[in-house]
This record gives structure tokens, sequence and C-alpha cells, in this order.
């Protein structure tokens, strides 16, 4: 069934080359020329030649794979995440593994051994939150995105928070807006807190009432709605765009127009909550993918042995939509 | 950094026997005595020793390594498959790795090359469509999960969408309604004409107008909905948990109760619409991670020289909730 395989010597016969010389040229190691090179990846191109990854796992000590490390186990932070990974990994030939430890440490712990084992190049470790979390502990290259490890001298790539949280805000400002009000999820969690002091800094007089903290749902944003409206705000930044959709739905039945009466806006930039709200909302875009890019770009630098120490912040996206503007 | 590594021979000496004996016992091969391969493996769980993936695989020619072939970039249908999938296959030490070609064929290609190159020992191929989709050419064992292969002789792993669907039906017909109208997703696409048949064959003379296509969007079921009341229908089952969302809230709109006047059913068990409509939603639950897992166990016995052919259909499962049944 299997195709007879290419060997290496086709390839170096054709280039009319040494064996030697064609997998110095396709490992991209030795000395050569730069036209010999090339002829022996014409060479190789022509015939179809399919490198050996394990046969280079063996002469590099590579296995030209990467494992990504998640805690989210719906996928929805992940798979951006991932997404952004690939694109720069598949550019170098690297595969992704996608780890799921369902945030559970005694899993968490079995797939890094087995990391470790298979001999992975490196290791992106991320999660659906952005509390700094304990570092792994793998005698490999890592990088940390979305999730910073606890250790500042560890490489981790986040997103800033406060300054999306800001964007939305000023956007409001610039908008006429003189009373916003902040509805969020739970006070325990970083992102929450985190996205309400950027918004107080930054609406500073403009705040109407202090940011209330609850729970990461479209029932929330409702019931928080009849709380917010006692102080009569003329716009509603909210924390997630799941509290925003609910927000929304509870303005149109008391019949509050949106954004005539009240603007809203979200955070997230989930097409299924941010496009289906009524109206689509005006929101962040946290760009995971781009995060997911940055981390694979640290990475590849990490087992090249240029690795990266500290914090890296990315910046999040304003997108605007009817919710703030109108139709 | 890296702790000094616990080598075969140390087992060996631990368990009083030769480095080929330790070896034979760790890889399963071989003739030894129960009591002498136990004794290794103690010895082994003793020290903590991890087999070098890489020389397990030169001597087995296996990579340990499965790839979930999928293009569904979102991943709402491919996360749950992948964890059914890692289920099977974490137990036994395979990793899985995820590769997205975001539907585009060129981007299969590129990666089907690189998994056959790397020595991958099987691939499981999903999608988000239902329809049968070409099969892939590869010299390696392959199963399909959820968009079942072209080729009847291929192992395919569905799911039993018409019975999913005549679940619900029947679930309306116990309840005593009698007028079902049905609004679902595009006539293009196989999973909405397959639930729409079921829908009609078992509601019989309690279909309430044709079934309505669209699209799989809450908008376009707040906009059936307007169509559908016409016919005077006690109950709405939809082709999705979007579709249904959508439904329960112009029914609420327009000052119908839900399930009092019209009982509204979805399908998906999609939690963030069939947990955040109001009411929530009785829906069809396709069990996905249930198809993960079969598609694994298949492959692996594919893998051990033991192929399955056709395709497997497994059950969805009818999960009742208040867009039914009522608080």
């Amino acid at each position: 069934m299997r195709p007879p395989a290419v060997r290496m010597v086709d390839v170096a016969a054709l280039a009319g080359v040494s064996a030697g010389t064609a997998s110095k040229a396709l490992n991209n190691t030795g000395q050569l020329s730069q036209e010999t090179r090339d002829r022996v990846l014409q060479a190789a191109a022509k015939l179809g030649f399919t490198p050996d990854s394990r046969g280079r796992a063996l002469s590099s000590g590579r296995t030209y794979t990467v494992a990504l490390l998640t805690t989210d186990s719906t996928g929805r932070f992940s798979i951006p995440i991932m997404r952004g990974v690939e694109d720069v990994l598949s550019a170098g030939e690297l595969a992704t593994v996608l780890c799921d430890t369902r945030d559970d440490p005694l899993r968490e712990q079995t797939y890094l051994r087995s990391m470790v084992a298979r001999g992975v190049d490196g290791i992106v470790v991320t999660g659906r939150r952005t509390e700094p979390r304990p570092p792994i502990d793998v005698p490999l290259p890592v990088v940390y995105a979305m999730a910073p490890s606890s250790n500042p001298r560890d490489a981790s790539v986040i997103v800033d928070d406060a300054g999306g949280a800001a964007a939305a805000i000023n956007h409001l400002l610039s908008l006429g807006r003189t009373r916003i009000a902040h509805i969020t999820g739970p006070a325990t969690h970083r992102s929450a807190v985190g996205r309400a002091e950027a918004v107080a800094a930054t609406a500073g007089e403009a705040l109407c009432g202090e940011p209330l903290y609850g729970e990461w749902t479209e029932r929330w944003g409702r019931q928080a709605t009849d709380v917010v409206l006692r102080q009569n705000p003329d716009a509603i930044s909210c924390g997630s765009d799941q509290i925003a959709r609910g927000v929304c739905d509870r303005l149109r039945e008391l019949g509050r127009s949106v954004p005539e009466d009240v603007a809203v806006t979200g955070y997230d930039n989930w097409p299924v909550m941010a496009l289906a709200s009524r109206p689509p909302l005006t929101t962040v875009d946290p760009r995971l993918e781009d995060l997911g890019r940055r981390a694979a770009t640290l990475l590849l630098k990490a087992i090249a042995g240029r690795p990266h120490h500290g914090v890296l912040e990315l910046p999040a996206q304003l997108i605007t939509r009817e919710s703030t503007l109108g139709s």
C-alpha cells in the first residue's frame, strides 16, 4: 500500500552529489555553496522527497513537535491561541500537540511526563484564566500565553486587559457619555478586577456608582441592569460579551433603546455573543491569535538557545458596532 | 537542569535481572514469567523510570501518536470529539496531535504529508458537517468521525441524527402536542434535511406545515417564528439550539408562553445556547465525546491489524428541560 519511498540517495543521484552532501543540504547543516544546496533542494522537490521525521529527530536530537498545554477544555480561548501557534510553527514544519489538562493537576503532571519522555522541543502553556499560575517544572523551553507564570523570569505573553477596558471607556467618553456604569464577573477573577480598575481610572468623574461584580453570564447582565439603572447611566460598560448581551436584552424589555438611551460595550469579541446580541456589540477583541503567534515565536527563539525573560503585554483592539454607534 | 535520567540498567539492577530482560518486560515483548515481568515493572515504578518514546518508536516502528484532522476551526464540534479520543488513547499512552485544516484542501494535503512523514500510527478525520467526505489517501489506519467517508468500506462513526430528531418529536407527542412545526438550517445541509425528514416521518399527522429551511442562527429562529405561528402550532421543533433560542425569544416578545402555549425543542445541547435560553431548552445531545471514544477504539483496533469496515451509527440523547416541561 505504501508507495515506494524516495530515498536520500535518489535525491543525491539526481543532484549529482554524494549522499552526505545531500543530507547536509536537506538538513541545512555543514559547509556547502549556495549553488549546491539549491541543486539538492530542487532535486528533492522534483522527486517529492519527504524527510523522515524520526530519522531527523535522531540526528538532531529534536522531534519537531511542540506541546500546547491548556486548562481550557471548552476550547473557547485555547483554539484561537492554538491557531496562532500553528501559524508560526507549521511554517517551520513543527507539529503542535494539544494537551487538555481539564484543570486537573494530576492530569497536567501526567501530560508533562509524557511530553518530556516523548522529547517534544518545547511547551506553550495556556488556560482560560488570566491569573498568574505556578510554573511547570520541565527541562525544556516553555512560554506561557494568557495566564503568565508566577515566576517573573519565565517568558509570558499576556493581553493588555487594562488597555482594552480603557479603550472602551475612551470610546464612550468620545461619544459624549458622562454617566458610565460597569457590570462584570466575579471579584475573585483577576480579569474582572483588572478591567474594573481600568474602567474606574479612565472614566474618572464619569464613573456612575461602584463596579458591580457577579458572574460571567447573560442572566447576571440582566439582573445587574435593574440595579445600575437606579443610577440613571447613559452607558453601561461590561466585563464580557455575555454580560453585555444580557444587559441589551433587559434594556429592550424595559423599553430603553440601545444606544440612544444607554450605550453598551462588551469584552471578548466572541462572535456567538457579540454578533447575535441585539444590537450587535461594540466590544474589545483580545486578539488571541496574535497572542499565540507571539508565544510560538518566543518558543522558537528559546529552542534556538535565545530564551526571552519576563512578561510581554500585547494590545487588545476595540471593535465598534451598533451598541454604541447606532444603526 | 535535567535531572539524571533513570536508565533501563538501573531498573534491571533493582529487579535483579539482565538489561535485556528488563527491556522485554517494559516493552511487553518476549517470553517472560509473569512474576519476572511484575518485578521489573515494580522496580521501574519505584525508580520513576520513564521509557524514552523515541527509543521505543525505533524498536517498534511506532511513534505512539495519533493525528486528529479537523475542518472545524471553531472547535465547537472537534473539541468534545478530541476529548473522547484522548480518553481512550491516553489510557494507552498515545498522544493526540490536533491538525486544523481550516476547511482548506491544500492545508489538509500539507498536514497529511507531514503526518505520514512523521510516522503517526493513525488518523481520526472529523469536521463540522455531517456530509460524507472524500476519503483521505494515506498508507495508514484511518477512522472518520461525524462526517463519514464516501467510501462505504472505510471505518466511519456517525451520530444517529434521525433517531435524535425522532426522540424530540416523540417527547412532544407524549406531552399531548398535536400541531408540531419544524424550523431548521439550510436545505443544502445534510444535517438539516436528515433531521427534517425524521421529524416529518415521526410527527405524521401532527406535522404542522412544511419544515422551514433557513440558517443556523438565532435571527432565523426569530423570523421563522412569525411565519410558523400562522399555522397555530402548539410545539416548534428546531434543527439547532441557536434557532430554538431565537424562537423562544420571539415567542416571549409576542406574549406567548413557553411551554404552556408553545413547547420548543432544540438540537445540539450546546450549553451557551441551551442553558442561556429563556426558558432553558429541551434538546438533543449528539454525545460527541462518545463518538470520539468509539472512533479511537476502532483506530486502536485498526493499528493492531483488525480494521473495521463500514459506518457505525451511535445514538443521540434527548435532554429534557423547561422549554417543554415547564418550571
